[in-house]
Parts: structure tokens; sequence; C-alpha cells
């Protein structure tokens, strides 16, 4: 069944110890998208300027990504510089240059409004909770927000909150969210504002699940090479979310296989800059680096 | 079958976000031997001071450890005095008075010296070469050590790493010793320095151990209050060895379950103030949570 993503399409310009890239194709729809696309129909909502040129567009739709909700604005596309040299696991903002991006006010096309599944990519959480209004018969609705809206734009992010069926996040943001230091009591806090599932993740180590039930831990994969840590959440987060909306019901075994499909994608992207190594996969890969973390994590 | 341990039986002041305790028993070894008693015999080397009475060598041998081995000396046992309350990863050291430890030379009693397990906790790298050399005819010998060895007395610490069959370290250690910042990387870096298999501890990420084979990553529990984290890594340490060595043949399948073992100790360890914890539970309580752990990462 379909998802619809609600986020940003932007450019990279990055630098980590494996080198330099200048534009590369990113952000947040564009690494969950490309992810969740191996398992299920994805449509995208976001904004792009005049630099996003067919070829770019084509990276999307040579995976059967739908774009027609990606709406074309005059100027540049949002584009960030960052760089991972001083440490591979906090991105060093250089420049964010919203351009296009600063005055986006998400539409959904006609053709988009039966979609089961919403994901709310990180953005500002009054457009999260305006895309959320407009879908209100979806299935399940799962979101990622970072610390900037937790911080600075905290009201907004707690109204998104209690839509949420699931939110993904990582370690810092659980704490920040929750003021707990405590792993177990950070996601006890988290839950308790709004989300009915919460997963956070922790680079390196893997992502723990927190639900109603005991919490369920999904290994890494042990990598040689991290090339780029950038899009490795929303990787991660489409790997889980377009397996579940891959199978006929949401039950405790599908979210535990979610979560592990959901590392599998996060371990892949990083292999590579941008969108390269996920790109380059097949759903055959995918599956053996599945069984892979299953043999590295199982008695 | 029979570990010797040899390391520090000591008494700790300990100040943590749940409170401070002054002058509990403590030590690797005290820890080690206590966590691995649930499984097989232990028999422990140190040396103690006249402050060491009856009732701390009881907590011992009412577990049915070995204490023949622990000397007395004239003076006070090792004191160890640090805080968790700024960051509860990372114990800050307020004083170290080695005591009776400063002069400390392992002597194995005739009685222990068909031991067919060693492990060697962390000591200088010298006094560990020493004891390994004692018992040349042991089944395995696994250790552990710390940065003050890593960082200032690397040659003599080099030559322990060759005799190891396990080395325990965490991930700082890890890449402290082998000079790289990926896990991966590092692991591969510390097992060329010797060590047959690598166990690096992620704290509550768990621990993922390095053989010839694939790595294999051990959850750990997510645990509502951590009180006390002095002698976590001690305690998986003699959850991981006491399993191994109450098993008739190391498969592949007995370390894996040991890791599992590993994670239980460290977990109940850290629940309560020094050795109460450990002292209180049960062989019952520790396969509770040994299916605990299997639970919330198999899928």
């Amino acid at each position: 069944m379909a998802i619809l993503v609600v986020g940003s399409v932007a450019f990279d310009s990055l630098e980590t110890p494996s080198g330099k890239r200048e534009r590369v194709l990113g952000g947040a729809a564009t690494h969950f998208a490309l992810a969740a696309s191996f398992f299920t129909k994805v449509r995208v909502v976001g904004v792009v300027g005049e630099d996003f040129l067919p070829q770019h567009e084509a990276v999307l739709t040579n995976k059967g990504i739908d774009t027609t909700g990606i709406e074309r604005a005059p100027g540049k596309s949002f584009h960030w510089t960052g760089s991972y040299v001083k440490d591979m696991n906090a991105a060093e903002t250089l420049a964010t240059d919203l351009n296009v991006f600063a005055a986006f006010e998400p539409k959904i096309p006609e053709s988009y409004l039966d979609s089961e599944y919403l994901f709310l990519a990180n953005i500002d959480p009054v457009l999260q909770a305006r895309v959320r209004a407009q879908m209100p018969d979806v299935k399940m609705v799962a979101g990622d927000t970072m610390n900037y809206w937790i911080a600075a734009h905290r009201e907004n992010l707690l109204k998104v909150l209690k839509e949420l069926d699931v939110l993904l996040i990582n370690d810092g943001e659980a704490k920040m969210l929750s003021g707990e230091s405590n792993g177990l009591r950070a996601a006890n806090g988290v839950r308790a504002l709004g989300p009915k599932a919460l997963i956070v993740k922790h680079g390196e180590y893997g992502a723990t699940a927190y639900t109603s039930g005991r919490p369920f831990r999904a290994p890494a994969m042990p990598l040689h090479d991290v090339v780029d840590p950038t899009g490795a959440g929303d990787s991660f987060a489409g790997g889980f979310y377009g397996y579940i909306a891959s199978q006929p019901e949401l039950t405790p075994e599908v979210f535990r296989r979610a979560m592990f499909y959901g590392s599998v994608m996060g371990s892949l992207a990083v292999e590579k800059f941008g969108t390269e190594r996920i790109q380059a996969t097949t759903r055959k890969e995918i599956d053996e680096r599945f069984e892979h973390l299953r043999e590295i994590s199982h008695l």
C-alpha cells in the first residue's frame, strides 16, 4: 500500500573523512522515499527550485517513486553544507540555504489522497500538522523531528506528537524531548507525550523500539567503511515504514522485522556518498543483509 | 570447571545520582568472581588489608568462591573513591588509595594449579604476564585492561595480549588500543595484536564479539534504574566466562549464549550499589533475564 512522505528534497555539499562532494541529491524525503521504494509504492510531497533537473528527478522515478507532489518554484533548491570531519556521529552544519524551502507550503495532489500510510519527515511541525489534517483517513502516521524543533518550537511539536503512531528519533533527541538521561526513562517520557510507539536510533549500536509491550532491540550492521552518515536515519525510517506498508497487517512480528529492515537500509545508506549506495542496491542484497543481521544477533 | 581469577579485592566509596555509599566491597576480582560463581567454581588470587573482615570474606565464600588465594597483608585494602554524578557512563576518580595493592605480588596456591580457566582482571600487565606464566597448562585465558595500561604501559600490555584467547574491553579502550575510530576497524586492529577473540562492551547498548567468523551482537537489558555502574564490566566478564567454563566444549553457540549471560550479569550488577544485587540474585532469575534478552532481540 502507498506511503505519502512530506519533507525536504535538497542538495547536500558534504565533507567526511572519506572525501568531499558538492551538491549531491539529498533531503529527508529523498532518502526516505528511496529506501521505502524497495518495499512499496511511495509518493513525495516537497518543493524544489530550478536547479532540480530531470536527471535528479529520474533518481526517484527510476525506482517507481511518484513525484507528482514535488512542486517547482522559482529560485534554488534547499542546500545544506555539512562536515563530519571532526565527528562521524555528529554533523557540523556549515551552511543552511533554505532557498525555495523557506516558503514551503505542502500541497497534496488529488491522486495522493488515498495513501494509507503517512510519513512526516523532519520539517516545521506546523507544516507536519497541516499535512496530517489533510489526510484524516490514513491507516498509520509516522514521523521524525530534530533538536531545533524540540528546543525552539516545542508547543507546535507537542501537537504533532499526539497524532503519531510512530516517532523515530535518535538518543540525543529522546533525551532532549523528555528531559531524562536514562534511555528507558527517556523513552517512557517521550511516549507519554503521545506517540503510540517510539523508535530510538543509536547510530552504530542499532535501535530500540518502545511500544506498549517490552522494548525491542535491533542491531546495527558492523561496517568497515562509513563514508557518509547523511540520510542514515531517513533511510532507516524508509526501510522500517516501507516494510510495514508492504504487509497486510501490523503484527508484532512484522514490527520486529521492520526494525531489522530499517537497520539494513540505514547501513547501506552510509556506505557511499548521498544516495549512491541505495540507488545501486537490490531487494536481493537487502534480504541478504537482513539474514546477516539475524545471524549476528540470534542465539 | 574451575576459573582462577587474579585481580583487585577492594573497597569502593561511591557517589551516583542515586546516592552515596562508603567503603562497600568491590574490586574487579570480587565482581567477576561473584558473577561467575552462579555458573562454575571460582578461585580468587588477590591481596587485602586488615580492614577486610570475616563478613567481607563471607560475601565470597557464601557463593562457594575459594578465597585461599586472597593474601592478608599489614595495612589497608585498596580503596577507590569515584563519582558518577556528572556522567553515568564515565566514572570520575576522586581518589585511588592502592594501600596493600601497591606491592601486590600474586601467589598461586598449590590447590589452584589445576584450574582450567584463567581470568586476568584489570591489573598491571607485568603481573598479568607473571600469573599467565605460572599457569602454562590452562585451557583458556581471558583478560581485561584499561586506558591507564594502554597509554602508559603499552609494551608490557602487548606481551599479555599475545597470550589471550579472549580480551574484554570497552569501546573507548578498543579505539585507544588500535588508534582506529571506526568500531569494526578498531576491533580488527586489536585482534591483530594477539587476542583470538575480542569482546567490546558498549554500556547501555550491549556488546559485540569479534572472532574469526562474523561479529556477534548481544543486546543490553533496557533498565529503568541504573544505580551504580561500578563493576558492570567485571560482572559481564564473570557471566560470560563462568558460562563458558560450565560447558563441556566451547562451540559457537556456547560463545553466543555466554555473551547473553555476560549481558545479564552486567545488567543485574548496576541495579544496586556495589555487589548487593548480584549477592541477592538466583540462577532462576538469571535464566529468566536471559530469556527476556532473547525475547527483546530475536525476530
